[in-house]
């Protein structure tokens, strides 16, 4: 089960396989009763195929954020040997996001703070530049020098959970390239100037989660092996300890919950 | 003659078809004098192939706003029978947008003020509907009951010389619309909330003037007749009262300069 | 109800709106009872669905003939303004697709026999231009006169019922064009030499039937009555005389069966 | 320099960046003098750009062969996770689009004959499949079962010098799948069962050299690492000899000239 619980399959959108923009989409534990219990319905048309061979608890993080990130990436339109820049390459969506753009032959700029994310994203996830926002004199600049000719990357792909880097992505994106924004930031307005959006003939556009296809697509790389998603595995029991961790920005990677504990 | 005067034709957009991208174009009356002139020099690769027998005052116009709005309408993806939404339709820009969506096969809502305009729109330029942002109580839900299932438009253009349409586009396009920012009102911003931006799937993208190609088929789309420019002819000499003119607002339609004259 | 009776809506195929390629799908008449009887069960999920305003009648044409060439028109990929030769363009699908090509915003160029589907062709259908296959001395250079710069169709439309069109089309589209095929001649193949496909960069491919977005549009363009179906109505106890009319070959246009009579 | 010696880079072709099908391109070798000489005349617009990093005998085979295998891929439309089947592996044009397939996050099925090949395909070239056509009961069957859910490859690649295979990669190819016809067996026809096209809804197209900017990437891919191509050095004074060892088919991998010695 993933985010997505169920659509109609018959308006305008799930006719064209856009399933999540369906207006009678329900969502998993918003408007239907989710997966923090060890009985719950799904909709046979909606629920992921999991191949035998893979372990459950490891695909799980694939269900939300590896089909979200997987989705954006495609919806870039990027093409495989162009540049992306990803803002918020070391989180939760970011790792993932760094390692599919990885495995779709782009080539990563990761964009984040601290050498810890510098290292994972460099040495682990496959990322071809490093950009530390808390450091660099000038992100713009420094994602710039990163690219064929300091063109600027062909595309960017928000993660972050903050607004500043929705209104700075236009100013390091390349003529004719495209910011896709993901992540969301309560409140936050995407803001560009007209008058460089339009001579630069720049696209900015937003992307919500995957549709079955996308699901599919998306579990089938981590079958192959070469999407990897650290996790740790609580019980279900656990539920409220590992809550309290979030609240305390205490994790790293994901909790998987196990129902049967 | 047009805006784009020359381009390196070697760079990696020239190398696209992207010239109007090029880091070294140059624009006539800008970088390089201009056609207020009897003679001026012109780039072989650049001008406009005019077939003989169209009149050269009648396909003025196009050169520059016609070429600048099919562009436009071509970078929105929008497909034939679907509903495009055009700000200023009644305008300079907008009277030829109007007839180069028909053309396309495209169902034109048009957006402009007063009842002179509402009359070109509806029965001289081909608009399906007519919205009167003057003296609408809402725009918005004006445009969604016009579009099939109130879904709102497929495709916006945005050809104002204000602010406000390019803020209040996001909302009237349909989930996975596209927002298309021509004109360029000084000093504005486009700007979109990220949750809704995201959720709908909606794309906002800018489009400068067309390349060669879009040139010879906006031409064409002109000689085949399917598009008219009205427009007033002057000569060179009377340039700076057609220029008072203008700063009068007293100006409909476009003059066209006799050069020899 | 339409040819496609359902499809499973889970498969691999379904999941990317591409219903006609599902491995279950059921087709009306042919894998499960059809049309041909005063009651008769549909997928609810599969029905077409008719505006109030529209004739049942007229509007029957449509579901199978209309939604074929629209789709084969919107696989061609071909761009308004652009030429699309239709061979067979009087018969049938013929007269269907080139009322669709015009309407979105395509050049026809008819190809077809007689001076009745001449004349229908060009006056009523709305083709630019027609040729004789019958009289013509040169088909293929009369397609290419007809062009602009005598580079050949942009799209070549097959809906012929004789193998000879599927291999002539390769020789009168245009560099970069696209041959569409539709029609079913019994056992016929495609057959284009390797040299000239590869050197000219042409595509060749196949268009089946709609999917259920393809027939919400299709029907949608009838229903703005820019497409006209011409059609008698006969009762239902008047079929084995149809049958009879059209083994004679003795039908202009559609007949339709009005299945209370 | 490269096959494509140059083109008027103002034809309607040159102006969408198609420069290959311009009706006046000239061709190395074979229009105007080539490269088997120690200098030669080269088009300042046409000639690839080498970085200055890169070894110039390594990069020559990249300059004919790389740049139409990735042209082809690029004209495939494969996305990254797909299957594409290449015939001819294992030869001079397969070892690289093999490479630049993998490099583009496709998944190889390698077909050829001998076991060296298989090795090289599957432990250098990074196939993930290997189908020997001289030792295969049905090629067919092989192709089917490599690929999920027995469909059938995405995309198949012709590279191959006799005719069969272009006729046979209709039926092994996915519905909906793409079959790009790249080499140029003397004679060959493309052919192709019309009912089997329609309905399986099949793309057959052809690829030829690429353009400026297809030469400008796939010098990339070669620049960052991720190709290979194994070559031997030879002196302009000893091309006949290289000739005849092509001739009596001695040679594996590619030579290049040094037109120094």
């Amino acid at each position: 089960m993933k985010w997505l619980h169920s659509s109609c399959l018959s308006c305008d959108f799930c006719q064209q396989a856009d399933e999540p923009l369906c207006p009678k989409a329900q969502l998993s534990g918003y408007t239907v009763d989710g997966t923090f219990q060890q009985y719950c319905v799904a909709s046979a048309a909606h629920v992921a195929r999991i191949p035998k061979e893979i372990p459950l608890d490891g695909v799980a993080p694939i269900l939300c954020a590896g089909i979200t990130v997987y989705k954006g990436l495609k919806e870039s339109g990027a093409k495989p040997g162009e540049m992306v820049a990803i803002v918020g390459a070391g989180g939760g969506l970011g790792s993932l996001a760094t390692q599919y753009a990885k495995a779709m032959g782009l080539r990563v700029i990761a964009i984040d703070a601290g050498d810890d994310k510098k290292k994972m994203c460099l040495e682990t996830l496959g990322a071809e530049t490093f950009i530390d926002f808390s450091t660099s004199k000038n992100v713009v600049n420094d994602v710039e020098a990163a690219t064929p000719g300091g063109l600027g990357a062909h595309t960017v792909l928000l993660l972050a959970v903050s607004e500043k880097p929705f209104q700075q992505a236009a100013e390091y994106v390349r003529p004719r390239g495209t910011v896709v924004a993901i992540g969301l930031p309560a409140g936050a307005y995407l803001k560009a100037p007209v008058f460089e959006t339009v001579v630069k003939m720049i696209t900015i556009k937003g992307s919500y989660v995957g549709n079955r296809k996308d699901t599919a697509e998306a579990i089938e790389f981590y079958r192959r092996g070469v999407i990897k998603a650290p996790f740790k595995v609580a019980g279900l029991s656990e539920l409220q300890k590992v809550f309290d961790m979030m609240s305390k920005n205490q994790i790293a990677g994901r909790y998987v919950l196990d129902t049967s504990k």
